[in-house]
């Protein structure tokens, strides 16, 4: 193991500008039809229900969180509280591979209750994005994000500067973020609104 | 509300931009001693708590799953199996104010028992920043962050494009996410080491 | 260590004869105007906010969970859409000593908030006990529980039979299940309302 | 709707009645060698994973916890700093039905790994009780249980008294504890070795 006392954190300070530069090219490439058929999914549906495993799950809990400020009904699949799907709702899933067994269960389950289905992922091509009724691609990691501007020794090293689903986690989650600022653009909700509704025991 | 169908989204891509922006900024503006004693202290460490309330928590919890996959003992404070806290342990809080109430009184317990104390926020003159072995500051969103690249039209309205901590949040996971990606390349971890203990049931 | 294949599960089966006998002296000790108290509070709340430490945290979800298949707006503080407490919401917390910190902090928030709030507690005389609109009282463990109907050798072994806070915890999970039942008898549910909200997705 | 001031709490004092008889004879009628089995298995395992779904889920973590704080490695299947399930591991699941769908399908991997597998369940003819190495019968609600001691006017809303699968989470959660006291007499732990494991930070 390298000490630590001598490190000058270029993996790090890498790793920021790389998803950086990866969420610029995101934005750039997301398809706007698909955006605007997610968000009238998402505002004309009676409670918007929000799934994922392991970390896309927290992603997934993030945006259940805002929606929740927003004043829409939204719950999380597997916590206490949270009521049956029906058919005027919609479940909005987070799969960087659309492949992810269990979600794609529910996401089975969620389209024979007869309820709308919107994943987010990487791959619109798989078991999810077929399922859907929106499949809203969020492009993942690719050779060219390495681009020129970070260091020719760090090309090599590309996947552990965001190891396993980092960049797609980390690119859904500022995805999710920016279409709850296109919504509160949309509905004309103030700062004040969403505090308001912010829990106040936690 | 405006008709969804006719929108351009271009609230939703500038939110995309100004996080990027943002988070270029930040990394430049971190603290290395600070980064060198928060990695050192979690690598010596016997085991890493986490801990941050609604979305910091979640931040924590992205964070708390890695260390793990790369082989640390990590839990999240708050979970079913999370033990007791020993004086050879650390407890990184996530706080973007520093003042949360329920999280400044567990960093009182945590001194109190004699672990260190990790803080991940935007105001390191806090309750928590005070009471840290390490404050660690992810610098918050400012007037200049809205720079020049983004529209006129949308200087008014930067707080509802990352409306209350989302800039915050945001940052500090992909702060946290770069940690890892340090902590790889100082221990020599492999994407297949990290992949062996991604858990098998979810 | 003894030799578990010769183990006669006296231990196991005391233990559950135990529990049985304490929550019949539980239910005949029950303060019924309390009950009452505790019944009409809920059921005139607006939302219902349900929260506890550790093991008493998991007997409130599993009320909450129940009180949203009675088609009752609950919520558990702490989980990902729990919204701000109001002055018409009542919050229900379970806490054996009645002095967990990190409740009773939350408990004076409730208090200042407007709202009411119910303690299922050991110990009325209690921080959380003194805030609350209804203090409902669980009996907890006493030498009289072992009563005669256990082997002599067994009454120097009763704290292990049900260590900690397991003779509260069911206790009270059973009471607040008990509950249930009441409200089903008042509000005429049947168990068919109760499955037609229980999670599809799970 | 009744007037709750004027309800006697018969509905109340007599399904907590009802689970207390029932408990009893859950008692009597477990099977010692299964029993054996189950605790054999946990001792010898590396790590004891527990998962479930609703209220089940509940139990298995209150379980879980109860486990660690007896100084076994546990945890809970879809918690944060979950590892990947290795052949010495042993999962408990805990199912009524011993149908539920995404549990069973977790179950199946648990085989594939070639980890072992206890299903707590009241049908051990079922997916999961046929899939494991210990199918633990906890046996579920009987008319018999009904017995003389309840008012006559009760037997008709048997199922009101303790809707949808209460009876069978309770009596597992009763069980699970006194396997613990069974496991505390096997290792002879103290109550202040427990305390000494129990979380400091909540």
């Amino acid at each position: 193991m390298k000490d630590v006392s001598s490190i000058k954190c270029e993996h790090l300070i890498s790793s920021m500008q790389l998803i950086a530069h990866h969420l610029e090219s995101v934005a750039e490439d997301l398809d706007k039809e698909s955006i605007r058929n997610m968000i009238s999914t998402i505002l004309e549906a009676d409670s918007v229900f929000v799934m994922g495993a392991g970390r896309s799950g927290l992603v997934g809990k993030a945006f259940a969180m805002r929606l929740m400020h927003l004043g829409l009904k939204s719950y999380v699949v597997g916590e206490s509280t949270t009521p049956a799907v029906h058919p005027e709702d919609v479940v909005v899933t987070i799969s960087g591979s659309g492949e992810t067994k269990s979600i794609s269960n529910l996401g089975k389950i969620t389209k024979d209750i007869g309820a709308k289905l919107i994943t987010v992922t990487s791959n619109p091509n798989s078991t999810l994005g077929n399922l859907s009724d929106v499949a809203m691609e969020i492009k993942g990691r690719t050779k060219d994000d390495t681009g020129g501007y970070l260091e020719r020794h760090m090309r090599g090293e590309y996947s552990l500067l965001t190891p396993l689903g980092t960049s797609f986690e980390i690119s859904s989650l500022v995805f999710l973020d920016a279409v709850i600022a296109e919504i509160i653009s949309i509905t004309g909700a103030s700062e004040d609104d969403l505090k308001s509704r912010h829990a106040k025991l936690e």
